[in-house]
């Protein structure tokens, strides 16, 4: 099943995603499901499937795409988890995820402009698979840990990177607004098998700018959910963003960053395509 | 004014501090103002002076208090940001402040047990002025965002050092929950005169671990957040935690942890006196 968060007529709602179509379920759930976190709050799944066929529908064409969960209460990003980018940073290896945060108010959705802001032109991009937790849990052995995942989706954790490395801490180069991509849907894992041998790819205006197989995360999903759910209890909603592969526009000589009129596209083979273009904050 | 959050009969609600009890504005204006943050959101303290002397009181004595803004939309630290505090550090001077995130669901309030969880026993404290955000803010400038400050308040920063430090990123040592003590209120800007020299103090069983003036931060809070506006909307009820003064357990020899039965307190003259207990997740 695909999930997605879009508009209709302007209102934030929620649905699933068929072919050419998205199913409008906020129309017929809203009341008591008012977008997706509600819905994985409350594992509703069977009201889906009985509501489906009765909701409105809409053609993907055109359609306005929020961020898949526009309000998670968490947003955990891993840093460093493809061998590729380790090395191209020079970060030695460490026994534990790198884990750093985004706040909401810094996604945008599928479809939408990435905003590169007047303080910077170092913005630069980092396709990544986004898990997205669909049970609570502390403390969750390794073992059980993919029993909390509710889906992956793509997402494109872009970075302002002078920002990134004013200090040894990285959140003001990973918070500002429109900047963390996210969709245009969720597939639940059913949709996923043999993920390992899953591809993702970043292209910026058609370009392969990275390239790697999702097994060759250095941290796996189960791993980095387990570690996680140690430090703090996780939620239905909340979103892991598992690392960026080897290729960002700062480790390139000279440097390739996104500027105004680019088209970045993540891809993550059964997953989705997630395409976003690039404004200057000054133009909006 | 001293605003502030707290239960009445298990139930959260806010109101404001008089002397040796609290009026419980939530149970007269908690229609259309549910909670401190709706407060700051709505600017509403004409209606706070208008309703205070109609809405019932409760003693302090006793009351249940909960983190002064339970649920920011954004809670934003400053590391490092006394000289005293660097130099035990070993890091380097920085142009910028350093920032990090807690996540609300860390939090605790005054009053309560600060959790030492199971997973280490590196727990340490960081007393700390927080700013709490009362206008939406985007680039402010340094000469008008106190403007943006709806009061201050005393944090305690509780870190789990090992944790923090196994990577780069700080985010795991900084997030286990009721480790964030926030408390017992704010103060309004207006009964913080002459802020530079006031005093901020960390005890641990009343000896005295962390002294040092608010006017020895080294980026003060105009700056600060002028900096956090840049690269993310502050919001009403957002939370900056502007940083510890030296003296933390960990840059002791040899260190100095809290431990279950521990009192710790942090107190700023002018802003208040924040107690918490210490208690082993195991005991819970």
């Amino acid at each position: 099943m695909k999930l997605a968060s879009f508009r209709v007529h302007g209102k934030p709602t929620w649905g699933v995603i068929e072919a050419d179509h998205a199913v409008d379920l906020g129309a017929t759930l809203g009341a008591h499901i008012p977008d997706l976190k509600a819905l994985l709050q409350a594992g509703a799944y069977a009201e889906v499937n009985a509501a489906r066929h009765a909701s409105p529908t809409m053609a993907l064409q055109g359609l306005e795409w929020l961020p898949v969960v526009p309000n998670p209460e968490k947003i955990l990003c891993v840093g460093l988890n493809y061998e590729t980018h380790r090395q191209e940073t020079g970060r030695a290896v460490v026994s534990h995820p790198t884990i750093f945060t985004r706040f909401a108010c810094s996604q945008t959705g599928h479809g939408t402009a990435m905003v590169r802001p007047k303080v910077s032109e170092q913005f630069d991009f980092e396709g990544e698979l986004a898990v997205i937790l669909g049970k609570p849990g502390r403390y969750s052995p390794r073992e059980q840990a993919l029993q909390h995942v509710a889906g992956y989706a793509c997402y494109n954790d872009g970075s302002i990177r002078d920002w990134q490395y004013h200090t040894h801490q990285f959140t003001p180069g990973k918070n500002f607004p429109a900047t963390g991509a996210f969709g245009p849907w969720m597939v639940t894992p059913d949709e996923l098998p043999e993920f390992a041998e899953r591809r993702i790819q970043t292209r910026l205006n058609g370009t392969v700018v990275q390239d790697a197989m999702l097994g060759q995360m250095i941290f796996d999903v189960a791993t980095i959910v387990e570690y996680c759910s140690a430090f703090s209890p996780l939620q239905p909603g909340d979103v892991i963003v598992t690392g960026t592969p080897g290729g960002v526009g700062a480790k390139r000589t000279p440097p390739l960053w996104m500027k105004p009129g680019d088209t970045i596209e993540v891809e993550i083979d059964g997953v989705g395509l997630l395409r976003n273009h690039v404004v200057d904050e000054a133009a909006q």
